[in-house]
C-alpha cells in the first residue's frame, strides 16, 4: 500500500534517564545530563523530535538552554507536557484535587507547558491526568470530578488557542491511581466532544490502549471518525496488565503491524513517538532495535496490496487475515 | 438518605434454565417450561416483572400466550431482548455480519422484539450487540463496522420510537468474541450521542462494567452526566476477568453499596434485575440471595446520612470512606 | 539450531465440531460425523494423530469403528482425554463432586478412557479435572479435594500402569468454573509429586498456560526440571484473559517462538497437538494455517545459532534478544 | 468458631514511608525518622511487632539503634526482609544477576539479613527475590535461574539454621519485572519441597496471591497440607492486576474472612502483618482501620458455628455459602 515519506521519529526523554520506580526509587541507572541524553537520542536514525516533560526536563528557567541544545542537535519539540502529575502537590489529583489551592497550581502548571510550548516554537502540549482519578469505593464524587475535567481543559484550550497550540490528551486506565477518569480512548473522546475545542484531540499511548483492553488499531480508526481527533500517538508494548512500557512490538508484534496500517489508512501525519522505560536495557539499543521493527513492519505494509487487505476486512476471514500475515511478516526461510 | 420507596425487581428468565457452556452444551440442569419457570420467578419477594429474550423466551407465535402466563403471576414484561446473539446466521455478527442477508435478518429481529414489545405493553426493549466484533488482527474494517452500528440503531430508534418503545443498548467488552464494538460504557454513550435520539439509551449490567475495567458506581454517574441517559441496569457480580453471572454482592459487596447509592443519587427510576446465570446453583435461592443482598444494602444506605457520605466525597478522604463502609455495613458483634 | 526431525501434529476432534457456546449451545456451524471430521484432518501435511475425548468422540461401544476410521485415514490415537467434565452428573465436580456416586461414576470414565485406549493401542490419556474446583467463598474444604484429586489420580495412575498406559494431566486455571484446583504447571507438578508414579506426568495447554499468567517456555522448563515430566502438549493461542483457543502463533507468535525452542532443548519428543476452537472459522483453514506457523518457525530454529540464543540468555540481555527475534523472524523486505 | 486468643498484628515500616513511584520518585508524603514511625506504630492497639526491610529500615551500622527504638515502643522485630530487591546492583536480578559480583553480594546480603535478625532476636528473615525474573522473550536461561534459586535459598537455609533462623519465601507474579520466578504458591512450595529444609517456608502475601490469580483462602490450605509450610502473612488488598497494597478487607472482604477462617483452621500461628503502600493515605488511619477490619471479621468468626460452615463446605452449596456469610457479615439494620 502507499505508505507516507519521510515519516518522523521521536522519543519521551524519561526513556533515556534513570528509570526509577518504588522499589529502586534512585532509579535503575546512572543519571546523566539533558545534553547527553539529548546526544544519544541523535544517534538513532531518523529521529527528527522529542517529548519534553515539564520539570522533569524543561521548566521557564531552562528552556532557552533546552532550545539550544536541541538545535544543536537538529531535533524538534514534538510535543511539551505539562507537569500535573509528577510534584508532591498533585499526589492526590491536579485539576480534580481536594485541594483548591492544588487545582488552581495544575491550571498554572497546564500554561507554563503553553507557555514553554510556544517559546520552544512547540506546535502542541500533552495533557496527561494521571492523578485524577480514585481509589477506593465512595471516595470520590465523580459527576464532580468529570465538570472539572472538563472546565478545566476547556480554559486551557482557550489559553492555548490564542497562541495556536494543540492539546493532545492521553488517556490511561490506571497507574498511579487504581483508577483514572480520563480512562479510555472513547472516555477521551467523550471529553472531546463535550470540550468541543478544535485545538483539542487525543494522544493514544498503544500501551495504556493495551491496558485499557482496546485493539490499539480499533481506537485509532475510532478518533479518525471523530473529527480525526487523533493529534498524536506513543508507542511501546506491554503484557497488556500494566504499563510495562516495552520495547515495540516485542510482545504483541501483530497488533502492531495492524496500528501501522490504521495510522496510515486514516492519514495520521504526527510523528511516531517513543515512550519506553527500559528499566534494565540500555537505551540506545532499546530504541534503535523499535525504530527498526516499525520500519521494517512499515516496509512490508508497503509490500502488501492494499486491496488485499480490503478484501479479507471485507469478507472478515479470519484465516485469510492469519495467512496474509504469516506470508508478509514472518520470514520464510526456505523461499 | 432519602431511598425511593417501591423499588422493583426483575430477573431474566436465562437466570431459571438449563446453563449451558461449551462443555456441557446440554446444560447442567433440566429443561422446564417457560410456566415453571415464571411459577418460580413469581415466589421471590419483590419481583415484580421479568426480562424476556426474544426466540429463547419469546416470539410472534408464543407471544400471546407468554403475556397470558405473566398476567396469571402478576409479572410484567420489563424489556424485551433482540434476538441478534444467539441464531447461527448471526455467529460472525449481526449487523455487522458479512452477510448481507444476516445484516437484513439482524434488524428484522429487531423490529420484531418492537413488535412484541408493543404487544406485550412493554416499554422497552434491549439490544445487545454480542456478536458485532471481531477477534483477529486485520479481520474487521472498524470504519465500516461502527458505522453499520450507528445506521441501524438509528432506523431501529425511528421504527421504536413510532411505537413509542424505547431502547436500551447493553455494551459488553467480551464473550462470545474477543472484542466486540460497544465494549463500554463511553463507547457506547458515543453511540447514542451519535444516533442522538430521544428513545435511545444505556444499559448497564454490572458484571459487563467490570469486565469492561469500570467502576460501576463511576459508570451511572458518566451516564446520569449524559443526558440521563441510563435506561436500565442488569445486576450480578463476577472476578472482573469474564463474565461469570453470579449472585450480587458476592464478590464485590462495597462496589455494589456504591453502584446503588449512585442510581439513587441520580434519579434512576427504572426496575433493578438480576441477570446471573447459576449454572450449578438452585435458581430460586441464588435469586432470593441476590434480592435481600440488594434490600439489605438499601436499607444501609437509608440509615446513612447522605451529608456524612457528601463530606467524605469531598475530602476524598480514603480512611474515612473504609471507615464509613465498616462501620455501616459490617456487622458489629461486639456492640 | 538441530531440530528434532519428523516431528508429528495432531488434533483435538473438537476443532472440527460445531463450537458451541452459551450464546449458541446449538453450535456456530453444523454438524458433521466422525468420518468426515477425520477425512478433513488427514488433508492437513503432517498430521498424524488425533485426541479423542471421552462419549463426545469415542466410547466403549463405538471404539471399533472409530479404530477403522482411523486406520482408514492412517491417523494414530495419540490420546483419549477421560470424560469427567462434559456429563451433567459432574457439573459440580468429577472426582471432587459432593455427590458420592459422581465421584464414583468418576472413576469409572478415567479407567473407561484407559481402557479405550487400550483397545485403540493408544499410550496415553489425558486428565483435565474440568469441573472439580470452587466459584464462591466457603464452598469449598479445599484440603479435602485436594485429597480427593491426589487419591483419585493416585488410583488411576495405579490402573493405567497395568496397562502401560501413561497419565497426562493438564491444568487450566479457570472455566468452566472461576477457580479450578489443578490451576497451573507449579500446582499440576505438586500432584505429579504427591502422586509420584512413573506413568504421570503434566500435559500444557499453551492457551491453559497464558490464562494462568506463565510464561508458556518457563513452563516447558520448569516440567524439565522436575524429571522431565512434560508429557503432551496442546497448542493454541489467546489474549491470556480467557481460553479463546484461536490459531496458533496468531496473537503471541514470540512466546510461541520460544516456547518451540524449549521444546527442543529440553528433549521434548511428543507430538504438538492443536486443541483450538475456531467457532467462525473454516476448521481446515484455521488448522493449516496453524500447523505451517509452527513448521515455518521450525525453520527459523533450524536457521539459528544456537550459541548465539545461549549467550543471549546468559547476557539476560533483553536488546539482544529482540534483535535476534527481530532480525530472524520478521521478513526483510529489503534484502 | 474458637478462635486463637491473643493474635498478634504487626506492620511493614514502608507502610509509615514516603510512598514513592515512578512518577513521584521524591514520595507523596514527607520523610520521617525511624523512631517517629515507630512511634505512630506504637499507637495502633494489638500492634506487637514490625518488618524490618534490609538497608531501608536496618543494617549493620544501626541495628542497635533500631532494637533500642524497638524495645522504647515495646515493639518486636518479627522479621527482617533481606535487601535483594532495592539496591542498582539488583536491578538485573540478585541470585540470578547475570553479573556473577551481583549473586555474590546477593548471597551477602541474605546472611547479613540473617545476623541482623540474630542480633535483635527476631526468629525470621523473609526472602523476596523481587529482581529475579525476566521480561522478554529470549532473555533468560530458565533452568539456570531456577537452578540459582533453589541453590541460593539451601545455602542461605544452611547459614540460618546454624543461628536457628526461619526463612520465610515470598512469591509475587510480576512488578518490579514482568516475570518473576518465584511467582505462585505453589511454584514457591516447589522451592521448598526441593530446598528440603525444617527452616524454610512460605510466605503469604495476599495482594501477592490476588494477583498470581490465586483464593487465598485456598493458598493457606494448599501450604497446610505441604508440611505446614505456612510461615508468615502479609496482609493488605487490591484490584487482583496489581499490588496495590491497600487497605485490608477494603475491595475483597469476603475473601478476606474466608482467609482469616483457613488461617485458624490449619493452626497458623504467627502474628498477621500490614503491608500496605498508602500513596495517599494517612498511615494511622490506613493501619487502624485495616486492624479493625480483621478484628471485627474475627468476632463474627466467633460468632459462628464451625460446625454450619463444616456443612455448607461438605455440601459445596454456594447458596449456602452466601446466605451464611450475608446473615453474618453484613449488618442487618431491620433486626
Amino acid at each position: 500500500m502507499k505508505m507516507r515519506e519521510n515519516i518522523e521519529f521521536g522519543t519521551t526523554i524519561a526513556l533515556w534517564g534513570q528509570c526509577a520506580d518504588r522499589f529502586l526509587s534512585q532509579g535503575y541507572k546512572k543519571d546523566t545530563s539533558f545534553k547527553e541524553k539529548i546526544e544519544l537520542i541523535s544517534k538513532v536514525d531518523d529521529m527528527k523530535g522529542v517529548d519534553l516533560y515539564g520539570d522533569w526536563d524543561v521548566n521557564m528557567d531552562n528552556v532557552g538552554e533546552v532550545d539550544n541544545v536541541l538545535k544543536e542537535y537538529g531535533l524538534k519539540a514534538f510535543i511539551v507536557t505539562a507537569d500535573v502529575a509528577s510534584l508532591p502537590e498533585f499526589g492526590r489529583g491536579s485539576v480534580t484535587s481536594p485541594v483548591k489551592e492544588h487545582r488552581e497550581l495544575a491550571g498554572k502548571k497546564i500554561r507554563e507547558a503553553i507557555d514553554i510550548a510556544e517559546i520552544l516554537d512547540c506546535p502542541m502540549i500533552n495533557l496527561w491526568l494521571g492523578q485524577d482519578g480514585y481509589d477506593y469505593s465512595f471516595q470520590s464524587d465523580y459527576l464532580w470530578g468529570w465538570q472539572q475535567i472538563i472546565d478545566s481543559i476547556s480554559q486551557a484550550a482557550d489559553y492555548a488557542g490564542s497562541k495556536n497550540i494543540k492539546i493532545a490528551l492521553e488517556y490511561k486506565p490506571r497507574e498511579p491511581r487504581t483508577h483514572l477518569f480520563t480512562a479510555s480512548v472513547t472516555s477521551m473522546l467523550m471529553v472531546v466532544t463535550k470540550v468541543n475545542r478544535d485545538n483539542v484531540g487525543v494522544l493514544i499511548d498503544t500501551g495504556h490502549a493495551y491496558m485499557a483492553g482496546e485493539n490499539i488499531a480499533e481506537s485509532v480508526a475510532v478518533c479518525s471518525m471523530n473529527d480525526d481527533k487523533l493529534f498524536y500517538v506513543h508507542v511501546n508494548d506491554n503484557y497488556k496488565v500494566w504499563d510495562d512500557d516495552m520495547m515495540v512490538g516485542s510482545i504483541h508484534p501483530f497488533e502492531m503491524l495492524e496500528f501501522l496500517y490504521w495510522l496510515e489508512k486514516t492519514g495520521y501525519s504526527g510523528p511516531i513517538v517513543l515512550d519506553m522505560f527500559p528499566y534494565r536495557e540500555d537505551p540506545l539499543g532499546a530504541a534503535r532495535e523499535s525504530v527498526e521493527f516499525i520500519k521494517q513492519m512499515r516496509e512490508i505494509l508497503k509490500n502488501i496490496d492494499e486491496k488485499e487487505i480490503e478484501e479479507i476486512m471485507k469478507s472478515q476471514d479470519a484465516v485469510k487475515a492469519m495467512n496474509m500475515i504469516r506470508k508478509n511478516f514472518i520470514r520464510n526461510i526456505k523461499t
